[in-house]
């Protein structure tokens, strides 16, 4: 069992680790997830600062899998790639795939002993315009293409969050994406504005309530022209102040204004794609990204499917490209 | 002296109460200040929670000029008049002017035994989508409008801050505006959210660094599309880790990224009306105004004027208008 290549024995350990949470996966030798752990040693809320921080939070997860299965190969993706993280794997330039990632990726000796490689996140530089990055999200793309190859030919992808990625995909291949703060951006609103201030804490709608004024701003988003983002949130002041909505929905209304403007800029930019057809997908938390899909039905779009937690498939596919196991089924 | 309604008598106290900070100007019956005076409790940074705490304001700030000038009227605008102020002043609604504010204007007994009339905020209600307002802005605008009559006609209105508004004036009246929480959106942002992070508290760029910052970011607004707010910012962070913008830039590259979006969405919404010729003014502080005027002339127009702390003559004509005070050089 201990170094198992094939079958249900453990082939290897995947990290999913990011800002705020850090998640293990003991996985099989055929992609398969045969336990798994998480805890909230993200790269910013390290056990202790540092090195030390990254191999005792790597340790407390992962200690006794080591243990159990010596020598076994380990993969991580996410921010402990990143200039703060554990050790910085550089981004890889667009067009690029899972052998792309797996050639450029960045290996770390743990105190432990295990080895670790680290996947590298990605950078598109369009013609012309700022760069835009991403980390993470290729491992969880990379998951989707694994599953379902059909998909890999072309298609657009939208990973919803705090910073959602919309990513075309060509060939198997990441051509081109574009990120959106939409979720930081609602939660500074929310926190820190004076929007906030009118939205009680213990608000309870709903979920009809909720739909019905989340709709309202996607409808609001979609009247909108350029620019008009500074203006338009003000309304969920302005709702609140003439009774015209009530004050325990302004949150859902601001949601809805925030994922409606993404979604029109998504499907903007994407446009000509969508209009040959090409499936669009939606990859991430169920809650958040049902969320999406109404904003999308309001728009008359209907994504073509929806997936969750695709990152260990991901992971085990990077593995593979890395050629630390071999492929599933062989 | 005491109720001196010509010349240079004392003639009235006025009050521009805001959230932040309250300001007072003691002025002669042609309307000039004579003494001014200003402290930071505002609204929400009163000396102590209540009425106590407007009362001991005003008390601190005006107790003297009360005393040396028994029974001078006292007019306030602002913050003061909203529903966490000294008393409701209820929003009137467009088309608005300065007999509108007078005659639908609030009075407050204060302790000392002076009445303060109290100004109300302004509503706009276009014929589809959610309402607007502003609350202070109007008394600016009054003053503007007394100094310069001719601009009174017709006129586009730009008013740059925390909450930018945007009003067109026609036959003296205000009949329709937009809010832009331009400047609130940028310091949470810059203060709360990933963009921060890069941004040096010691940066000191050369004023030719700054403004080629900005304008880049002027420039990128003016090519986005709509809903495209959320992607565009995310390039404050992209430009610093791919070190194609040094750090020191990113906080300007931001400004002109919101001001631009806002003067793209208000320049687009008063497309018609440039286009005939109205003047348009810039109304405010004086470094913010220079930040607008440059993103004006990125875009290619000239804003006709630029005025500096119209609130007390603003505040002046209010009184006026509200019969406490005789019209200046009557």
């Amino acid at each position: 069992m201990e170094t198992g290549r094939t079958g249900v024995g453990a082939s290897l350990i995947a990290l999913d680790w990011g800002t705020s949470s850090l998640r293990g996966f003991l996985m099989g030798g055929d992609g398969r997830v045969l336990d798994q752990r998480a805890n909230a040693h993200g790269i910013q809320n390290l056990p202790m600062p540092g090195v030390a921080g990254f191999e005792q939070a790597f340790a407390d997860l992962c200690g006794d899998w080591l243990t159990a299965h010596r020598g076994l190969p380990v993969v991580a993706g996410g921010m402990v790639g990143s200039a703060q993280g554990w050790r910085e794997a550089p981004y890889v330039r667009c067009p690029a795939d899972t052998t792309t990632l797996a050639s450029q990726a960045i290996p770390v000796e743990s105190a432990s002993g295990s080895r670790i490689l680290i996947a590298p996140g990605v950078l598109y530089d369009p013609p012309s315009g700022p760069p835009d990055i991403l980390r993470g999200e290729e491992i969880q793309i990379a998951g989707v293409l694994a599953d379902r190859p059909d998909w890999g030919r072309d298609a657009c992808m939208v990973l919803p969050g705090t910073h959602s990625k919309w990513v075309e995909i060509v060939g198997g291949r990441m051509i081109r994406f574009s990120t959106y703060m939409t979720g930081e951006t609602f939660a500074v609103l929310c926190k820190h504005s004076i929007l906030g201030r009118l939205m009680p804490a213990d608000a309870a709608p709903t979920e009809a309530e909720s739909d019905a004024a989340f709709a309202e701003g996607v409808r609001a988003a979609q009247a909108g022209g350029p620019g008009d983002f500074t203006h338009q949130i003000f309304a969920a002041r302005t709702l609140g102040i003439t009774r015209r909505m009530p004050a325990e929905l302004l949150k859902d209304y601001l949601s809805g204004l925030l994922i409606g403007h993404e979604l029109v800029s998504g499907l903007g930019h994407m446009r000509n794609e969508l209009h040959e057809g090409r499936p669009l997908l939606l990859i991430g938390e169920g809650a958040l990204c049902r969320r999406y899909v109404r904003g999308l039905e309001l728009l008359g779009v209907e994504p073509t499917d929806r997936l969750e937690n695709t990152a260990p498939r991901g992971l085990f596919q990077f593995a593979v490209a890395a050629g630390l196991i071999a492929p599933a089924g062989e």
